[in-house]
């Protein structure tokens, strides 16, 4: 097992690997429990976005803060390996935004989240949000076996990508509660087949909520936000 | 550092880590100096594709080997989590391919792509090949960590993925011999920069070969299967 993606590995499945890496997750997991009650605390329910690089989570993001930044209170973690670029596109909304840089790591953890969700208590006057975003690092593996504390965990496959990816990386969408299917606005100039993904998808996980939008022709956003909503009032 | 991608991690740097990261990277490259012989001793030159989960690099495969899979001994090594998938498509080229997958190991390692050297030999009478492709695991981050013996590294972008990806993804981009921007017959309807991508690549790693290709259109497959034969040629 790795230590940190917590993936099965071949090649070195020596018994000290796995002592590690127990260690870790398990130090992950007291965390990652500490910040669920710290989001709680802050009268918040939060997401954590999982995708790979360029799926549309930023953006999805930009035209949710359109429709709903002002009326409720929003804040949003950024995760990236490097570069300020995403939290740069957020601070556009005037919307309190941590960007965590993780300097190579493959995934945010729970101790990273809870510094950002600090950083983002000093943006509010009263330290209370509605609803926090945890982007996650660009990488549809390693994200799914650490616990942030969320409430709920949403994966995002956008259509170039291609409709075979629930079969193709089945742990991941194993671990989800809800998974968003990007890009709908160009099905018409790719192979994707919706059903499949619908399918293959809910063979592996028959509890997930599937949505589908494409953000900026405001396909499916009616649904997401109303999504968004009831996660607030549960 | 994280013992399997070989990022840098947050919240669990512990000397422990450390040591059986540095022990598994070593035990990794002693075996990829062994597996390039390997390939040497095949009469091949090998290349190892990484890239984000659906940029196009089956897509790219299928159409190098309908242009020089008849004229050309070439070999291909699919490396996935799950599924049959890639394998099944590259099979129908009548080529030699070999399925790796890694059970949940977020990249390729070197004893594996070992063990899949091995099954592509038994494909060929004679052993020999000009040229093998090795499809790495969909993931940006952690394959770039592991040489696997190759001599060519290529990392790919589509079009739809973004133009900010090597400014994100600096290691990656540090570590390649070659860059394939694909899927750029779909460039209208992308905000996507060529200049901005080349630019940040070239800014990352100066010696970077940069290629762009179109391929289900056609586009710069000409230059691609050239560059491909200097590979061997060298």
């Amino acid at each position: 097992m790795c230590d940190t993606c917590g993936c099965h590995t071949s090649g070195h499945t020596e018994a000290k690997v796995v002592e590690v890496h127990q260690s870790l997750l398990a130090a992950n997991q007291k965390q990652a429990d500490a910040n669920k009650q710290h989001i709680e605390a802050m009268g918040a329910v939060a997401v954590n976005m999982i995708s790979s690089p360029g799926s549309g989570k930023t953006t999805l993001l930009e035209h949710t803060l359109d429709r709903i930044g002002s009326r409720l209170k929003i804040g949003v973690i950024e995760g990236d390996i490097e570069t300020e670029r995403d939290a740069d596109r957020i601070r556009k909304k005037n919307i309190p935004v941590v960007q965590l840089t993780t300097g190579g790591a493959c995934h945010l953890d729970a101790p990273l989240v809870h510094k950002g969700l600090h950083a983002l208590e000093h943006q509010s006057e009263d330290g209370k949000f509605d609803l926090i975003f945890i982007e996650n690092v660009g990488n549809l593996v390693c994200p799914a076996t650490f616990d942030l504390g969320e409430h709920e965990r949403i994966i995002l496959v956008s259509v170039p990508e291609g409709s075979d990816k629930p079969a193709k990386y089945p742990t991941t969408f194993h671990g989800a509660d809800t998974f968003v299917i990007t890009k709908t606005d160009l099905l018409s100039y790719f192979d994707f087949s919706i059903d499949e993904a619908r399918q293959e998808s809910l063979r592996i996980n028959p509890e997930l909520r599937i949505l589908e939008t494409g953000a900026p022709a405001g396909i499916g956003l009616d649904e997401w936000i109303e999504y968004l909503l009831q996660l607030i009032a549960s």
